[in-house]
């Protein structure tokens, strides 16, 4: 165990903390924002920062259970029913746990073969692991341009727990 | 090969080219400002898209080269010689063949070794390489905010060549 451990980039643990680890700063972040601002601001006609939420929301669980199961759903970003700061924050919350319940269950050798995700999206599965992760990390910057010009300071990007 | 490869998540030149993928989007990124507001234009206090650039650089080449030789200097960040957009996109090319240029030799195991970064940044080589491409996705992700602010179109985020 402790050669196969050394001969991999990352192991399929760490990439799950990692990704969590993420999505617990996003969820920080998410929780800075003031309920109005969180629905109505944006800059340069951008989305609010709870659509933002929403796309990551869509991408994070049914991509874990995708690469599970290798069944997709077309992508649904809209979410008309999470209309509260509190409804995301629950929706963030279950989608942890889905992550968290579909990791296992995916096959190693998934993340080095093709998928099309949501029925739509060609790449690897890590390639699309990646993709959640960095979509996430992209549109969470943007958020912190949000609250500093909300004059409210964002979580430490480096902060994970 | 074939069995060593399915037994990884990610392959060592899979890293590569995924970390020179994303700082191709960042060198388009950078290109898409106009030389005045790349030095001068910001949201709620931040920094200035060339500031957050010269992160970007004083952490990519220098975590390349510090796993490739365990040696690091100290985290250089001001770059005060780096005075328009021209000098920055230089920088980013030597940068790009610096990193391709040290990658081969680093070894297999530093991924899942700890280093202390920068003489100060205790991590393991894979966390060290994650955090030098997500940190430039959120920077980026930022630089996208300022240009849509500033009314110019940033690239598709998930185009990387």
């Amino acid at each position: 165990m402790e050669t196969e451990t050394m001969s991999q980039i990352i192991t399929k643990d760490q990439l799950l903390k990692h990704w969590q680890g993420h999505r617990n700063l996003s969820r920080r972040t998410l929780e800075k924002f003031p309920e109005k601002e969180l629905f109505e601001f944006s800059i340069g006609g951008m989305r609010s920062y709870a659509d933002l939420v929403k796309e990551m929301l869509a991408i994070a669980a049914p991509s874990a259970k995708g690469l599970e199961t290798g069944n997709w759903e077309p992508l649904e970003e809209e979410k008309k029913d999470l209309m509260t700061k509190e409804d995301l924050l629950k929706a963030w919350d279950e989608a942890t746990d889905q992550i968290n319940s579909s990791w296992p269950n995916i096959p190693m050798e998934v993340f080095q073969q093709r998928v099309v995700a949501f029925g739509q999206y060609e790449s690897s599965g890590y390639e699309l692991v990646a993709y959640a992760i960095e979509n996430e990390v992209h549109h969470r910057g943007q958020g912190y341009v949000y609250l500093r010009s909300l004059g409210i300071e964002p979580p430490f990007f480096w902060e994970r727990e």
